[in-house]
């Protein structure tokens, strides 16, 4: 029952552990970073998968799903997206005892699998805008030490597909894209920035991307989602074409949405302390948990009146749970604790006689509810549960950036940087390798902090059409 | 808008022609047998995943997810399994331009995946009775002429994996999964049969199998599940033991219920007729299609009264689509209909200006609802029409079996097979011959008419230990 390790000395041993006495997954499986969703891990999964739906259908988007094999021949048609990931597939070339003909790639992404059908699909004006997502497991043949829900070889994915009119309507459905993100980022209580990854670095195939990042301890971060635009460079090769007002053939303008379990990682990573995991009620599997203390002569009361408070809390829509095992009470709140629950109420005999409860959050707020209607009470808790947590998100979110003036402040970083740049890719590699890491980007809307107008670059010194970029390292 | 095929006569070109022209999938995706599941389709594939998991959770299962591929290492340890296997699973053998020093297996199913895993979990009799299920894709390198939802590549797959103290206790897991089943089926309105599959006919590696078929027309018979018992078959090569009361390690006694898409494949055959797909309410992807009818000169009228009542409808929980595109009315009821939809509302002028609305359901039965709380009627309709739905499909269940008394009347069988049989396996043979079919074995409870009791076996003519069984033509 020790803490874990520090987190911002250790972090990478600190994340570890807490995926582990959370229970949310088991890497005991005998193919090294694929891991087994275990039931507590799934519905965690599950709630955050709701979230995406929600929020992706909230958006004119429309559920599909593709094939998880995609042949040889349709993979190889888009030549930048091939080389991105020839390296990074796993192949299936035999069927029984048979050689294929064709060899099949296990999708590392499906562009490649949808575009063929989309160029069935869609034939004029009226067919658009199409946008359709799906969620689906995709796999990566990892080669870097893998790390539950951050690098991994079998990945639960969210991907959108769009097909826009326009090289404008896709870079409006960028930004709607941007605005449901932003839904979802709150319902977990995580901030982020937003930024126009540099060309050197965005998606193989893509006009521009837009990565999600979060900071997460010293100069690391996090990319746990993307939003490209692909202006016509996959609907050439793939002949996406619709028939305009005038009669005439014109190629799609496309644009794609990515999110993965890392939001499940990073909700662990941003909010978790050194007790273990801390969920926001909007994902967690259990949002509260209740404790009946049972002492030698009080017999079942306590036992009773929280099985009756669980009826009544299910019945409300709260998902929870009752744990009337033999463990001492501390030792139920320590697990609870550390598996991220956000409300634990405690019933006695003489809560149970009062009608009342002894409500503690996971950030240790205690109050006692009741008596009277107990659900809208403990309702309340939750809510206000999830506005310290977003609070103290928010507080820890503007903590994580500041402000570098020369090359050589950035090795030392112990936050992610801001620096001033000319836009000069060979200026974006010296920033890189000062900090040990990558340049994120140009942040889409205002910077986490104000550091004023942007300033001589921080590599070449030039003062010329210079802009603010972030620069840390990514996990 | 040429009716479909005679269902009876041409069933499977009837079935193939009911699922393209309702849009549930998209056949051309260029590997064979591996289909697109459209925005409709996956809607319909949605709520039937919905009515399983509430099903299995009601039965005290939890959610979790294995890795989709399998270390041949694992997958070859119990025999009969991998025997029945190994022809039709498709093999990864590269990652990137790495041959793969374990080839991997793309699951056909988890039991090889999971138990070593479960092998890990379960430590004691405290962690009994133990089920978990997961909704996953399996994959089967099928050889034969892939159709639709019944016979495919990759299959949308749910299953469900239990450990139990005794052999008692996993036979009484069998019925719970039974139990289940009949609460699944009659939420799909489709009778069935379930029957102990003859011992050449069970599952690799099962120590007795329990399958669920429905009638499709003729003889033929769709398999749209199973439930096995496997005793200790797999926990001994997985070693998954537990320690009793008195401190001995034991194997598990377990089972497995395993379902897929073939139960929205039956729903189409089962209910389907020459205008297409009939979905009862629980799965059809929207359950109230409303088409407003615009006059010359009536204006908006019709229309605004067709959303107002979409809006209602929805709040009220129910699926519903306003079809006001261009198209002529009569070509909306024609699409709507082969598209399955369970009502569909027509509003023209002077129903808007009632408040009123004409309602057609899917069998034909048309009525006027309201002028009041339209909401109402509109769910009492949808009642009346799963009821309505459900008597049809008894009636067609009773019809779809008769009794054979001689080998030689198998031959041109109209119905499914109800014949006396000895439990010989040569008889057995003898009855699959003759019908062209397979013994599907002895229902569990009663059959579906009432044959009174068993004569002479239909193959050698003896009396002694004969029992009724069922014979047809699986598909």
């Amino acid at each position: 029952m020790a803490e874990l390790p520090d987190k911002a000395e250790h972090f990478i041993d600190w994340y570890l552990e807490a995926v582990e006495v959370a229970g949310l997954t088991d890497k005991r499986y005998p193919v090294k970073g694929m891991n087994v969703w275990t039931p507590y891990g799934f519905q965690a999964r599950r709630q955050l998968d709701g979230l995406l739906i929600r929020g992706i259908e909230a958006s004119g988007s429309r559920p599909v799903e593709f094939p998880t094999l995609i042949p040889q021949t349709e993979f190889q048609k888009e030549k930048e997206h091939v080389k991105g990931f020839d390296a990074q597939v796993y192949w299936v070339t035999k069927g029984g005892e048979t050689d294929l003909d064709i060899p099949l790639v296990l999708r590392p992404t499906s562009e490649t699998a949808m575009y063929p059908i989309f160029a069935l699909w869609i034939r004029s004006h009226k067919d658009l805008p199409f946008n359709v997502y799906q969620i689906v497991n995709t796999f990566r043949y990892e080669t870097k030490t893998t790390r539950p829900f951050f690098r991994i070889r079998e990945i639960h994915f969210f991907e959108e597909h769009t097909c826009q009119l326009t090289d404008e309507a896709a870079a409006a459905r960028c930004q709607e894209n941007l605005a449901t993100f932003q839904g979802i980022a709150e319902a977990l209580a995580l901030p982020y920035v937003a930024s126009r990854r540099p060309d050197w670095d965005k998606f193989p195939g893509a006009y521009y991307s837009i990565a999600l990042d979060l900071p997460v301890g010293g100069a690391r971060t996090l990319q746990v989602g993307t939003i490209h635009h692909y202006r016509e460079n996959f609907s050439r090769p793939y002949e996406i074409r619709y028939e305009d007002l005038a009669g005439e053939l014109r190629y799609v303008h496309q644009t794609t949405f990515g999110l993965s379990e890392r939001l499940l990682g990073a909700t662990v990573a941003f909010h978790g302390d050194r007790k273990g995991v801390v969920f926001p009620s909007s994902i967690a599997p259990y949002q509260v948990v209740i404790v009946p203390i049972v002492s030698q002569n009080s017999g079942p009361i306590s036992t009773d009146a929280a099985r009756t408070l669980a009826d009544r809390l299910r019945a409300a829509g709260v998902r929870v749970y009752v744990d009337d095992s033999e463990e001492r009470p501390g030792a139920k709140y320590y697990l609870w604790e550390s598996r991220g629950v956000p409300l634990r109420l405690e019933i006695g005999p003489r809560e149970a006689a009062e009608g009342t409860v002894t409500a503690v959050n996971r950030l240790g707020q205690k109050q006692r509810i009741g008596p009277g209607k107990l659900e809208d009470g403990i309702r309340q808790a939750l809510v206000e549960y999830d506005q310290a947590l977003a609070a103290q998100a928010r507080e820890s979110f503007q903590k994580a950036f500041s402000v570098a003036h020369r090359l050589e402040e950035l090795q030392d970083s112990t936050t992610v940087r801001i620096v001033s740049w000319c836009g000069n890719e060979a200026c974006g590699h010296q920033i890189e390798q000062a900090i040990d890491g990558a340049v994120l980007g140009t942040p889409e809307g205002p910077l986490p902090i104000d550091p004023g107008s942007p300033a001589e670059c921080i590599a070449c010194g030039k003062r010329e059409a210079t802009r603010w970029v972030l620069a840390g390292r990514p996990l």
